[in-house]
């Protein structure tokens, strides 16, 4: 595999609920490429699906679902107790939500990425993946799905003929095998936003993953996630940017 | 208008919750050939939906989405305090959801029936009437919506040059305009299955409402709603199907 | 320990909600001397809540509180993937509300009886044990707690200090160490209503717990777990109080 | 009456949800006497409530139950269509809830004041101010409630021999009835935080309301609120507290 020309930049986005916000979607819808907006189970709520699905349509930015465990208490972030099938109808459900709420939007849904804990368990669990690209191939067998680089999600999804999107993160160290550095260990979590972006623009160049030790990993790279939570990291989603196209790397929405 | 050789039956179903059982879905997916799916709102979960989905057209039942107000404690029955654009969101949510678990389980979802109290919101408020088509509209302009005969949602739709189904009520006296009598009034619900039935083919027959006095107000006239909470609404279902077969009318879907 | 002349019999009850019902609410309250009323939070809400404690106090049976885990979707019997503090947390809310609900109907709420997965857990976790005696005992150091015999729940409970009530159950088989058969395991629910309340006769009489191969396991015994799910349980449940009281064993609740 | 010596400052608390966080806690907890904490309704959660108990009980800040409609969407600002016995049942709920998180958290749950819509419709419904004091006399008929002074709430309290503390708002603007100039209305909020301030140390040195025109309408006043949703409500705070010191009126819970 070899490096892209071009690369897109997704986030995670919808996530606030009635009165509450959280994220920064106006900043990031101006930085990423694809967001990734959520379906009402962890996070977001029909009003913010719809003024989100506006908002990305009116900046360009494309727009995936992005379901997740039906724990809004909890953000979507602890595994619940689902089995392989109820977890195929709830992200069954959701696709359809946001499909619906893009298209009320003038948007289109694009893609599908899985949120928080349910996305780790796609990268780890291989009954998991498997749950998730069965859920999406039923829906709509040509709908791509956004799949952590080297994960079960993104075997399974190729191997099931699906089109999937590898993904690697931006402000995220690399274990020597290629997966996160859990979040845990000291150093999981890039700060420095100028190491963070360079070494987005070396792995998209190399067309691989770059490890703690600085080993290279070819993979293929389609989308770099990065974060609207706080400052920081929209500090390092606007520098990552900046350093891709000073690169020469153009900025593009895969679909 | 004249009557019709062919007439659909549909009823409200899936709306079980969890460990929840409501209905009598299984006899009534025997009677009925137009099924109407809960989407979560008011009740139905995502397992609840893909079952009914996957029952309804292993029982060769055409399926609708049939969303309410998100008030699962109240069964939808109660008028949520919702501006008109919060309802679009809603609806279109709904449907949403609905068309994937039904595209999931192997079937289509070829129409949209409102439930409850937004159900009849739509036959007495235009500007509800005018949301849950805009909602729909903006989904999916080809999607057929089903619509209280003689309601602000029957007038409303046709005028957007919308897919309207016009509906009846099996079980439920006509007032001398052509609405329902309400509930509380005496009369409101015909309790005898034969008189019901025998009403609901002179109606199809004559393309018209029959009003308490007999008086018939010609209408147009596409699906008969019936229902399955208890056992003698069962019994008004499976009699006014019968009654219609051998009146030489066809129980067929309208999709 | 030696058998006793008067035992409580508790069952589940107040597990509706809204028009969603569940159970068999008025026929056990004509059998058992404590209803374990649902918090709303895997099933009852305030309406089933305050008709319930006004029900079982115009019967004269004693209401305790039943907390579970906030999952109305799972009716409570999915582990969720809650820490010990948060689980200390939502017992605490729960009974509250329990106690200020009965208070409002005119009775009192008079003990702790965990629900579904989260009493499950106080079975056989102590951490969870001691969340649930630690919830208890903040919230009011005078309320007793409902103990599966031979659980951690129970010692922990005696341990610091608590007034538990120790609980067997008329329709579970017992293991040779005093435990129950696990439910998927053949055998590990009685069907035989006359073998189950004859049992029950045993196990109070001799204050033993009587196992699958008949061993008599010597325990404290202050109430018995009847359920109202179905017609059968029901029966079970009528048939061990005859059968208790022809044995002279008086019912009478524990408070 | 006249004017107090003492006065309390009471603010909404607690309103945040799981990872989304409303409201400046930290900082009005330095401010205010008394903290109405929400109570999972409309906002809140077991373990945000459990958290500002102990926070307020460490700053030596009162602590009452501030329960909500159960719309956490909507933040507890629509009016849900509840009878006003199911509005005793959820006012019951959750004031029990507060006060066994207020015991667990080793403070004590000492008043109840109804959040938002609620709050708005005990002002001007006589049937659910009825309802709200139904509901706490029968938790306890001890525990006082905070009422809109003028307010029905207020009236029916008193009639009903509940102790009532009456309360005046300190950014908001108050028509020549004495009650509150409508949010829609120019005017209704008060962004000049020394005008704010000062009109509060007018109103509680005459115990009377200042309106709109500055005539002043006698009347008890026990307790100030003040809010914490931006940096400017905030301000209004600090200073209204400030200038009462200075003006020699102590800052004093009323329980």
């Amino acid at each position: 595999m070899t490096g892209r020309k071009t690369i897109d930049l997704n986030a995670d986005l919808g996530e606030s609920f009635g009165q509450y916000t959280i994220g920064n979607d106006a900043a990031m819808l101006d930085v990423v490429t694809s967001a990734n907006v959520a379906c009402g189970f962890h996070g977001g709520d029909p009003e913010v699906m719809a003024a989100t699905f506006a908002l990305a349509r009116a900046k360009g930015v494309a727009a995936g679902a992005h379901p997740g465990f039906p724990d809004l208490w909890g953000f979507g972030r602890r595994v619940m107790p689902f089995s392989t099938g109820e977890i195929e109808r709830i992200v069954a459900y959701q696709v359809g939500a946001a499909r619906a709420l893009a298209a009320y939007a003038g948007h289109r849904m694009t893609y599908v990425k899985a949120h928080g804990a349910l996305g780790n368990l796609t990268e780890r669990d291989p009954a998991v993946a498997e749950a998730v690209i069965e859920a999406v191939r039923r829906v709509d067998p040509a709908l791509p799905v956004v799949a952590i680089a080297l994960s079960h999600l993104e075997r399974i999804g190729r191997a099931r003929g699906m089109t999937i999107f590898s993904e690697i993160f931006a402000d995220r160290a690399y274990t020597e095998d290629g997966h996160l550095v859990p979040r845990k260990e000291p150093g999981a979590v890039l700060h420095d936003a100028a190491f963070a972006a360079d070494r987005v623009v070396r792995m998209v160049r190399a067309g691989a993953i770059e490890t703690v030790s600085g080993r290279m990993l070819p993979t293929q790279i389609d989308t770099i996630c990065v974060h609207g939570d706080n400052a920081e990291s929209v500090t390092v989603a606007r520098l990552t940017r900046a350093r891709l196209e000073a690169a020469g790397i153009a900025l593009r929405a895969l679909t």
